[in-house]
């Protein structure tokens, strides 16, 4: 993996302050097609070792090109709002939208090269994570992200020669901290560990650049050159990335499939829905104030039919809880800056803080409900988006985050019945609207949509719970049954109790 | 002020059954009248001792209407993030946008008044908040919001008994904390503070409602049709606010002004420039590395016409600086997001935490330079936002941010060589269009909207510096220059040292 760095690569002062004009030029015009074009968003890693010169690179890169259209996170301990999150959180929060560039001083790899290094977890563990890495990479790339991934290399004798030297400058002995000198101890832990990494996530769609770090000219000169190629060719490009993705095919023989064997009578008389209803919402009030839900958060997903009855299921639960305490999120058409980033990337935002409920009408599977069906996004795009879900979940469960998802199903009579009672009731008429009418002529396409959706995305830790919802009564006493019992189920696992360590660890652990 | 709310207003359980479907209703439909619109944003305040109701008052009002639309947000102990921001931050972050509505259980008068009850702050003290507050509001009004604020009363007996009946019953008992009853001893400071507050803080724009809080059914009916009728009232106006403002008028004799009183003819030869920028660079990266920089934040304001050199300048800074510590914001047309809130949103929410830059290529006096000049903002509009521009930079100011502003000012003669250069140079071209040409034409008026900015902004603790930038060298170490002598001044100002108190303290006894 390193060998191509560690050749004495140099550059001469001459040829490098002949060569630099014309880079600059042309990466600054790259930077401003790119920004024009408002298509790519350029995610550029800068990782290596300690005195690597990871620093003075993003700082020249800044010199070089327009910083207004750069920035430039750096990553070290996490905030109180981020430790409160899934580990990945802030990396999505950092993301740069379209058009412009992000320097990322540290990123996703940090923690579980250094938990590797440490030993804190096992060599499996760390190749779990490489593997969610490379599935996050590939969904940024299919995005239309740009993700360069440079590794700046030193040999040890290398490293120790630059710590030295940067000590010995005023002006840069603030960059070397004991940790630095601590590291160069670990020089052969984090080699081979990072080797390791790199070997495991060096994929087509996002590979490593090893360069190698000893020559301040060379290093920068083979960043830019790399950068400004990869730039100039996103630019020329004129479709978006197109994965491999194979066709949705499917059996259907008897033609029943999940919803058609629902069995849609179920219904409770208001008495009986009375009394479960009080029982109910008073469990769930419990359970979010029960002491281990302080280290955890609840995350509820709505999706059905138009008229299916979403809102009055979530008013119910809403009720139980205090307002203070959880959030509903409507989801409509993305905003101008939601439309910049990835499709999950407004999902990511709305996650709730530990102790917290956050309520999704409507949610990230749009994309392969209405978008597909509607035509507004591409076929691979929704064909890629289950698994990229199915990630999405996953890593936010792991860092302890309680998933509910809820399927509301009625049958196209009584969604009938109920537009034409929403047409009398002049407060509820907005909610009709002609598209609504529209959408009952594509029933049949999404109805296979939805069964190609609960087949696709209904995993063990994450399962679509289908609610007959003709009965309103019946739906909403489902609803609020199932997600005490899920929320009491999942309060039981002891992995996110106080004092059980990081949860990024368990999280690893499971990865 | 509180008279009124101590005649035990009751509301029998069949009045109040009779009368809560209608107001549900009504509701529900200025709700969604409000949403369709998006032109009003609709921040409710619900304040008041403890045990008065708050809590139920807001689950309740979400209960009644579409909580999709509604936002509660909770402020208790400020976050890390939060902290390490001036204090309005947070109420910046948690506005709703335009066709929601905010219910706020707690606000911008909970520390005030908690710290005057504490007598950490002086009357005088509480005084100059009210002030502040007042001007926020007015300022949120301005801006098309609604502001609602309720103030939940109780009589000392009231409280006692209220308190006592909550923690009777299980599922309430929690909400009654040690605190609650510690409350209950303050009774009478808190009432006075409150009193004084509240008639300090009753203005046309954004008056208080006093409600009865021992009659649960009371309470909610006050509330909801004092909310209903607000609602109604701003969906039947057609027109926006129009405050009164004075036009703009101004003196001109002698045909000077603070731009034609100028030396354009100051420039710096290239070696000495390359001395001096060596120098103000090096003592500039000192200056952020200096641990009294730890708990400050600078904010970089530019401005200037076309071509003036301000991504230079800015590029001259940064080079100085670590990537990883600045963030540099260039400010365009705002985005979707930004136009559904108060004007001055997007700045407030790009403010650096301690320790950082933040960088403004352009920033919010784009209200009184082109949305003046272009028409883009009412004449009244870009009047009141001298002194709305004026409150912000106090209050960030006020909490230990460093705000150093610059106008790059250029002849006509030397912009258009400029533009023509642009030109010739392909990475340069796109910095150039006919806008640019355009607002050539308009050369007298924004000259004149200079002037006026800098009369009206140029404040003593955040003063313009005017720039002679025909010459690139002399506007760049004028530039460094500045930003490092007002930067070493700033730290020496103790107020906002480790170990000094709160910084939100200091504000207040400032303010």
């Amino acid at each position: 993996m390193f060998e191509s760095a560690e050749i004495g690569h140099k550059l001469s002062k001459t040829a490098y302050r002949a060569a630099v004009p014309a880079l600059r030029a042309a990466l600054l015009q790259a930077q401003v097609g790119l920004f024009e074009k408002r298509k790519t968003p350029v995610v550029v890693l800068i990782s290596g070792q300690d005195g690597a010169g990871k620093g003075e690179t993003i700082n020249l890169l800044n010199e070089w090109m327009d910083p207004r259209f750069i920035s430039t996170v750096a990553f070290s301990e996490p905030s109180e709002e981020e430790r409160e999150r899934p580990p990945m959180w802030r990396f999505w929060r950092a993301l740069p939208p379209k058009g412009r560039i992000g320097f990322f001083a540290g990123s996703w790899y940090s923690e579980p090269i250094r938990e590797r290094v440490e030993s804190q977890i096992s060599e499996k563990e760390l190749d779990a994570r490489a593997e969610q890495i490379n599935r996050f990479e590939e969904m940024l790339v299919n995005e239309g992200a740009l993700v360069l991934k440079f590794w700046i290399h030193l040999t040890k004798d290398g490293q120790k020669k630059r710590l030295k030297a940067l000590s010995a400058d005023p002006r840069t002995a603030w960059r070397v901290t004991p940790w630095s000198w601590q590291r160069l101890k670990t020089y052969d832990q984090l080699h081979e560990v990072a080797g390791h990494m790199l070997r495991l996530t060096n994929t087509a769609a996002a590979p490593w650049v090893v360069v190698e770090g000893s020559d301040d000219r060379y290093r920068a000169m083979s960043i830019g050159q790399v950068l400004l190629a990869a730039m100039q060719k996103s630019l020329l490009e004129t479709q978006s990335p197109r994965p491999v993705v194979a066709p949705m095919v499917r059996v259907d023989i008897d033609g029943r499939n999940v919803l058609s064997a629902l069995n849609m009578q179920q219904a409770l008389p208001d008495d009986v829905y009375k009394d479960e209803l009080a029982k109910w919402q008073g469990r769930l009030s419990e359970l979010v104030r029960d002491p281990r839900f302080k280290n955890r958060s609840l995350v509820c997903a709505f999706e059905g039919a138009d008229a299916a009855g979403k809102g009055g299921a979530i008013r119910r639960i809403a009720a139980a809880l205090d307002a203070r305490q959880y959030q509903i999120t409507p989801v409509a058409a993305p905003s101008e800056d939601e439309r910049s980033q990835p499709h999950l990337w407004r999902f990511w935002r709305q996650l709730p803080r530990n102790g917290r409920v956050a309520i999704f009408d409507r949610t990230w599977y749009g994309r392969v409900l209405v978008e597909r069906v509607e035509g507004f996004c591409s076929e691979s795009d929704w064909l890629r988006a289950y698994s990229e879900i199915n990630d999405f979940e996953h890593e936010i469960i792991d860092a302890g985050v309680i998933v509910v998802k809820f399927w509301l199903q009625i049958s196209q009579d009584e969604q009938l019945r109920r537009f034409k009672e929403r047409e009398q009731v002049e407060f509820k008429r907005f909610k009709i609207t002609q598209e609504d009418w529209r959408n009952r002529d594509k029933w049949d396409k999404y109805q296979q949509a939805i069964c190609d959706m609960v087949e696709r995305t209904s995993t063990g830790e994450a399962p679509w719970t289908l609610v007959e919802a003709n009965d309103k009564n019946f739906a909403r006493i489902k609803i609020l049954r199932t997600l005490c019992q899920k929320l009491e189920m999942a309060l039981q696992d002891k992995r996110w109790e106080a004092g059980s360590g990081l949860k990024r660890d368990k999280g690893g652990k499971k990865g």
